[in-house]
């Protein structure tokens, strides 16, 4: 099995039409494509409208539409937000001729808030009259769900089996900068993803649940959980069967590059981090230190002062408050990191003296951080994050 | 009974003598004050030497002295740094005649390094000579163990009962501002607290623990938990017999003082902040909900900007995701903010139109919030933190 990445985001995916558009802070997504699907929610307590009633909506197992708008979460907004997310599912129903059972509904933005239902019913039929099977299709559908994402997210990918069963494709397409606009906006992500693949339902289900825990679940911006994070998958069937573990792989990696977009688009972002864990114990403890690391305030600002000695201590310290296991033994902790330069800065406990070349190590827009525990165990884990810059606390203070 | 603050510190407490110098980034302090005595460490996994040292000397429930040292955490340091925690109370030992199994022994400074002990022999001696009982003593002692502090740290109260029953004196020092120094020095907190109450070792356990989890465990800067944080009671037995919840009352009052200076000292802050959590199903759930909003970045951002409106969804989402419960409903969520003007944010779920106001409402260098979750739950819980600012980045980047 091979994976060759694609361009056209969602729109690669045999069955599946989008567009967007966009007016100032306020745009909308519409995306047709009728499939078995599931979705993976913010596990916060207090769900937005439009998470609620999408869930609700999956329940069935299949979906044919989503909507998605920017500009207001529909969040904290009563029984009238709920009643404006059902609504939402209506307008399209009607427009596109699909059951509205099956319409999932996803909003960002402004918390607070109530939609302008006016504008929403007229974008719509905009978006309704553009929907395209083009590539443009998905940059638009992108491009309309944006906030304070600096660029829009999209990734495909085919995946090629030995033999000659038909290649599948997966594409989706994201938002999220892990931050905040000036209006109660949270640092919502939303992805949604398609398949052509033939899979069943629990496959599909089980898939999503382990590609999201090691992407979007390992990205850290500022560590705060949004009302309105959601994640759907849609299997349009459209396309070849494939092999469980295979399409793991694939929807994995898709998961991955949208994640890792999203962290490099951290606001105020000037350095996206990539930190490995391994030598733990159990996967519980790798992905604990692991984002430990990625969402320390202070790794996170001597990462953006460039400060390799000042990231290692830091680490040691994230390290140890992460971690389950007791059997941490700092004289075996190993701490590499790459930038501009890779250097070994700390060895089986032992500080490597890196005076004189500190500050260049990390002058690059990269930097990986990899720790080895050196406990014996064989678990690892990958998570992804940016530094903490003054523009990221000026944008989040909008104080002007 | 009655609380009265009084001054002196550590001093005011009947049978300790204390006293600290200072040269450039190294301190020392040392404390004599013998009798029971318990202490509550850091649960971090990779403990620093003293850490781990002073847990075993307290293992016999009665110390005589302390010694701690500024400028070098003996942290991550090895064999040769637990010797060094050791030849600390050997010092100690001979200097005043104490058994060397009843010195405790707390640093606070840079991560892998290895204590300069020849500095530390000679500052012994100097402060050896000036232990005194006088408040002088306390003030020289909790400067000498600052970091980054921009001031000393001390708190004393007298508990006065009702009856003809000797008044009770607690004292306390400590260090924190929750940041770090430009050389990989981590946030320790350092507390010691002496009382002159004649106690039971257990009352004395139990109510540090309580005390603790209502004052420095509520206390949150960065969220980074150090590898050196440590906070000693002792109890000379030389003042009065005192009731079990009194002295709690006594010492919660005391560690809540010290605690609350820290905040108010957290790098870079330009405003405290204190947020009640009430109307909380359970205790967990209002402390959860009380820590998760002092401790968003997103939500000290929005505080330094002074930005009422954007303070409030965040703190509907940071809600949403900390407690356990789920009998949340946003329709009975209410926030009142305390700055230059206090005002009724949200209520019952609905944002009230502060617009003409937003950013009059928080100028003020101590800023109040109050969250009734509304659940019908008595539980409520107090937290403190400090706003975040480009001045903790560019502090914490030691980008120069």
């Amino acid at each position: 099995m091979r994976l060759e990445v694609i361009n056209g985001g969602i729109c690669a995916v045999k069955g599946v039409r989008a567009y967007g558009v966009r007016e100032g802070s306020k745009g909308l997504a519409l995306i047709e494509g009728e499939g078995k699907a599931t979705g993976a929610f913010t596990t916060i307590k207090t769900q937005a409208a439009p998470v609620i009633f999408t869930k609700k909506q999956l329940e069935s197992g299949r979906i044919s539409a989503i909507i998605a708008n920017s500009g207001c979460a529909n969040s904290f907004t009563g029984e009238r937000g709920m009643r404006n997310a059902v609504k939402m599912a209506e307008l399209v129903s009607s427009c596109l001729g699909v059951d509205e059972d099956a319409v999932a509904v996803a909003s960002t933005g402004a918390i607070g808030l109530q939609l302008d239902m006016g504008v929403i019913e007229r974008q719509l039929g905009e978006v309704a009259e553009e929907l395209t099977s083009a590539a443009k299709g998905s940059t638009t559908a992108a491009k309309a769900i944006m906030t304070t994402d600096t660029f829009h997210k999209e990734s495909a990918v085919r995946i090629i089996e030995t033999g000659d069963t038909e290649p599948v494709v997966i594409g989706g397409i994201a938002k999220g900068s892990g931050m905040i606009s000036p209006h109660m906006t949270t640092a919502t992500m939303l992805s949604f993803i398609y398949t052509d693949a033939d899979l069943d339902g629990d496959v599909l289900s089980k898939s999503l649940g382990e590609a999201v825990d090691n992407s979007f679940n390992m990205t850290v911006v500022d560590g705060d959980m949004s009302t309105n994070d959601m994640v759907l998958l849609v299997a349009t069937g459209k396309g070849g069967k494939i092999g469980e573990e295979d399409f793991k792989a694939g929807l994995t990696f898709v998961c991955q590059e949208l994640a890792k977009q999203i962290a490099r688009d951290g606001e105020g972002a000037t350095k996206f981090i990539e930190v490995t864990v391994r030598g733990a114990p159990s996967d519980a403890d790798a992905r604990a230190a692991a984002r430990a690391i990625v969402r320390s305030p202070l790794i996170k600002s001597a990462v953006f002062g460039e400060r390799a000695d000042l990231t290692c201590g830091r680490i040691i310290a994230a390290v140890g408050s992460a971690v389950l296991t007791e059997d941490i033994d700092l004289e075996r902790i190993s701490i590499s990191l790459k930038g501009a330069k890779a250097v070994l800065a700390v060895d089986n406990g032992k500080f490597i003296d890196l005076s004189g070349m500190v500050r260049d190590i990390m002058k690059a827009k990269e930097i990986v951080i990899d720790v080895d525990l050196g406990t014996g165990g064989e678990a690892a884990a990958t998570a992804w994050g940016c530094d903490l810059t003054c523009d990221y606390v000026k944008l989040n203070a909008a104080y002007h």
